[in-house]
């Protein structure tokens, strides 16, 4: 099986390289201070280091469906399963239906057609243009006992957002042709304008939500959770057993603690959209200053900025750009087209930015 | 498939169920304090918070591989890779080696065969006696490309320890026969007499060798690893990072902390040690007091006492004594015939101990 590039860049990298590479969130806002509290919080008890439940840590499940049931979207603790990241959310998923057909947009997620792959999924590339999949391609290959997965908000790694009529269209074909949908949305919170409604809540018997903690809060603490109706929801968790026995019930503690503070949690999320607003504001305008000839749109949340360097094979151009100590993702490892790359805006700081797009920039004329 | 009935009880018993069942320590004996300050080292900076590399935090790889070289088992860091709990690695492991054959002790751990099933392992089962498998049958068994899962210390759920004799000789075969050893080793610093020596350390390049802090440090850390030569960890290393793209890091970061006091740790193993074999011993005896009809040999380590209720069908027992309120694993559940229990010994008080097992001896006779 192939590594992904991104992790072998990441244990290559050195701390002077500038990485507009992973999906890093930036480390300047991660609430340190408050996790500290909440893991002091979380070890008063020496209870909290025993084995724990498969299933989870109650009081976060509780937590995590509430959030959903504030949405509208009705949800029960019996109805979350907290995993390992979401990245373990998607292997427990796609294990249960392997061997099955698994209809994705293309490109998509490198983690996920990993996964696919190691799970022999049959795929089905769906093309996904700026506001959602293609609907003629994904009506005609919608069979029953197939999956869709998708990641509707500020997709990776386009940025793209899926727009309120596809979300209508895709789940009305979902219950129609009995598909089912993986909604993989860990950057949903991180809107710039205004939250999208999942499409999960409007098939509730036919999605498993994933969230994650990983972009709003800490990937290292690997806490993510699927959110399924009881009757999907339940063969998952003897997979999940089986796999690791239960999730980190430190971190799901921690999680716990530290969201006791809504309001606190809130301001948060806020600061979160304003400052990666900015850095994505500022890396657009590099771009557009430094490299007009590429072409792109500017995402309305998330992490990434998509485009198109028009004709230069840009996984040369990434290699060349390692050397020199700057690194990005050629969107061929997404299973786009070879002129196409994917570029993190919130891992680095400002001058980071310009230094790295100038960089680009000089060594795009030399090759 | 099926869920492990250790794990299900787990979620139905109530805070008054006097448990002999999972393979729990004592809560007791948790080292919380310096658990404590570790987390609080582990959260002084904010990178911690961050991604990290898949094989896991290079501090805790290095410190784990000196372990090895002290025992004269030469390990680098680069020959360590760091699991979400040894569980995982031993996902980690099978499913690169789906398909292929395995054989296992019988009886053997639950959620080793929970795995080898869900990775199409073709199970090749080997009496287990109370100095390890029986070598005859797995000389004639013993066939390229195929593996071996031993837990030869303290096994769960026999308690039996695999003799030096059997080992010298396991490592012969699987040398010759070019036979691959998952060698799982979570209880073996439990020993109450002697440490005894790994067979991976005989066949290094023929060897995985799985390594936890749950049972000697606390289960919700999830942390685990596996020792193997380069050749064979490296193919594993895509495998993990598509599972769950990295372990833990927070708890990675904790144990590296805690570990750094050495004479601390070591005093802890030998408390751990002296409280479990004063258990397992106050165990014994009221077996033999209160169920003079149970035979069993007394372990030399670990958490397990197992043995047999002669011509009783233990499954009906335990769901007999689960309605009163105790509870303990009929060996059914591990591949053991029908009259088989296993019982644990670390996670309850001297009096749970005599109360639950009089009102076993109760029910037995009532039955």
């Amino acid at each position: 099986m192939k590594r992904s590039f991104i992790r072998e860049i990441l244990e290559h990298t050195t701390d002077e390289t500038i990485s507009f590479a992973g999906g890093l969130p930036d480390v300047a806002l991660f609430p340190l201070h408050n996790l500290q509290s909440a893991s002091q919080k979380a070890l008063a008890t020496p209870q909290a280091l025993q084995y724990a439940t498969s299933t989870g840590y109650s009081p976060l499940k509780k937590h995590i469906a509430q959030w959903y049931c504030h949405e509208g979207f009705k949800t029960s603790e019996e109805e979350i399963l907290i995993t390992s990241g979401s990245q373990q959310a998607l292997d427990i998923i796609t294990r249960y239906h392997r061997n099955k057909s698994m209809m994705i947009e293309s490109p998509s997620y490198l983690g996920a057609l990993n996964l696919f792959h190691l799970n022999a999924m049959q795929i089905e590339k769906i093309a996904l243009y700026h506001d959602g999949i293609d609907i003629e391609t994904f009506s005609k290959k919608c069979s029953s006992n197939s999956l869709l997965y998708l990641i509707p908000d500020f997709q990776n790694p386009t940025g793209y957002c899926t727009s309120q009529d596809k979300r209508k269209l895709i789940a009305a074909h979902c219950k129609s042709e009995n598909v089912l949908l993986i909604e993989d949305a860990p950057y949903s919170r991180l809107f710039f304008e205004k939250p999208l409604k999942s499409i999960s809540s409007l098939i509730p018997s036919h999605s498993y939500h994933l969230g994650s903690f990983s972009k709003i809060l800490s990937p290292a603490l690997r806490i993510g959770w699927i959110r399924a109706d009881k009757s999907l929801l339940s063969p998952l968790i003897a997979y999940k057993e089986a796999m690791d026995l239960h999730t980190n019930s430190i971190s799901q503690r921690i999680v716990y603690h530290y969201l006791q503070d809504n309001i606190g949690f809130e301001r948060h999320l806020t600061q979160l959209r304003k400052h990666y607003k900015q850095k994505m504001e500022h890396f657009s305008n590099l771009l557009e200053n430094y490299l007009p000839n590429f072409k792109f749109i500017r995402p309305k949340g998330g992490m990434f900025i998509y485009g198109r360097f028009e004709g230069v094979e840009t996984t040369k151009l990434v290699y060349r750009c390692l050397q020199e100590g700057v690194v990005f993702v050629p969107g061929s490892e997404f299973g786009a087209a070879s002129d196409t790359v994917r570029f993190n805006f919130t891992n680095s700081s400002l001058e980071q930015m310009e230094f790295g797009i100038k960089k680009i920039a000089k060594l795009l004329h030399e090759t």
